[in-house]
């Protein structure tokens, strides 16, 4: 058992501040995963550009939530689950920012893949888009709550994220050996199955890092009982 | 400028310790890529599984180095250059976990690609791991010496590893188009070039949090003037 600990009224306002900003940061996270998704499925080259162009918001994002830990952390001192919560935080922003990071390489694979005749169906691509979102949404909503079972959910759905991924290489490889034509675009559809499968990790690795800041149990390298 | 905050000796024996950690863990996780690539280059499938089996010795040590840095902050309240020691410690700790990961997914990708005659040359795929093992080299040396020079060394040696990843898409093409059967462990080997891109992006990512644990200095979104 760890010593109780009362967070002083000043932490307290601080680490509200700080979650403030990360809900923030995961919404345009998500929305930028939203925005590559729709790019590719309504085939519009000028959505994926917009989101390659504009990752600069979430990047201004990154660098002030770093600050903020570190001002925290040095000006305040916070222990036991306040110190846990900073710290996760300091993860989550640098999930998040990768988060952006895999959207712009999605959104460069949908130029690539819009640049050719539709390859079949885009199935499961959206599904996993969705669900990746919802990861991430639920991973943050759970930080902000201290939520375990919310964290735990998200570590479920990584599950089937992975399993829509290895379906997508699945479907693709045999329409890629029929038809020559198809194999850049197919290609393209098993990049970005891949990058969507990333983003739902590191929704995972946030869901992760709420579990150890409210139990301070160590789930990541041997996992939940489900 | 920052105040001058002198180390006291305890936080400068844990940082001592911490970094001494960081090392053993870069150097498993530079071992992994080593071995992998062994594996793919001798086509030793027993290789691969060696891989995909062991990374219970990284997995420890990512919780241990979690769990100093924490205890670093909690009880010696590190300031100034030491508090950022510690921060990018804790950040260069998930980018090594990370490494490993990947090895395993290089593994994996690798144990396919075996279970197929040899698709042309592996070139540039060698080069590619090592080149992303002396950046892990380079930017944990760079993180215990506080050597900025070699931290920027780093961020220019991915630019030819990114190249080199566009370079295997770009030659892997054109030969699965001229014959279906090779799609398959020509996808594998498009898969283990990207895998090897993000191991150089991992060591990207130490040599930034070390450039700006020196400085203070964010170069995460503008980059040195290289």
């Amino acid at each position: 058992m760890e010593p109780i600990a009362r967070t002083v009224p000043q932490v307290q306002e601080h680490l509200d501040a700080l979650k403030a900003r990360l809900l923030v940061m995961g919404g345009l996270a998500e929305e930028r995963v939203r925005l590559v998704t729709a790019a590719l499925v309504e085939r519009e080259t000028e959505l994926a550009a917009r989101v390659q162009s504009s990752d600069e918001a979430l990047n201004t994002l990154h660098i002030e939530i770093d600050q903020r830990c570190t001002t925290l952390l040095a000006l305040h001192q916070p222990v036991a689950v306040d110190l846990r919560a900073v710290l996760a935080a300091v993860k989550i922003n640098t999930d998040l920012e990768r988060v952006g990071d895999l959207a712009v390489n999605v959104a460069e694979a949908v130029q690539r893949y819009l640049g050719h005749a539709p390859v079949r169906s885009l199935e499961p691509i959206p599904q996993m888009a969705g669900l990746a979102q919802r990861m991430l949404r639920d991973a943050l909503d759970a930080y902000v709550r201290h939520d375990v079972g919310l964290a735990a959910q998200v570590l479920d759905t990584d599950d089937v994220v992975d399993g829509f991924k290895g379906q997508v290489s699945r479907d693709m490889i045999p329409v890629m050996q029929a038809d020559p034509s198809v194999i850049e675009p197919a290609l393209d559809l098993i990049l970005i199955a891949r990058h969507l499968e990333r983003i739902a990790d590191h929704a995972t690795n946030i869901a992760e890092d709420v579990i150890f800041m409210v139990s301070a149990r160590d789930v990541r390298h041997h996992g939940l009982p489900r």
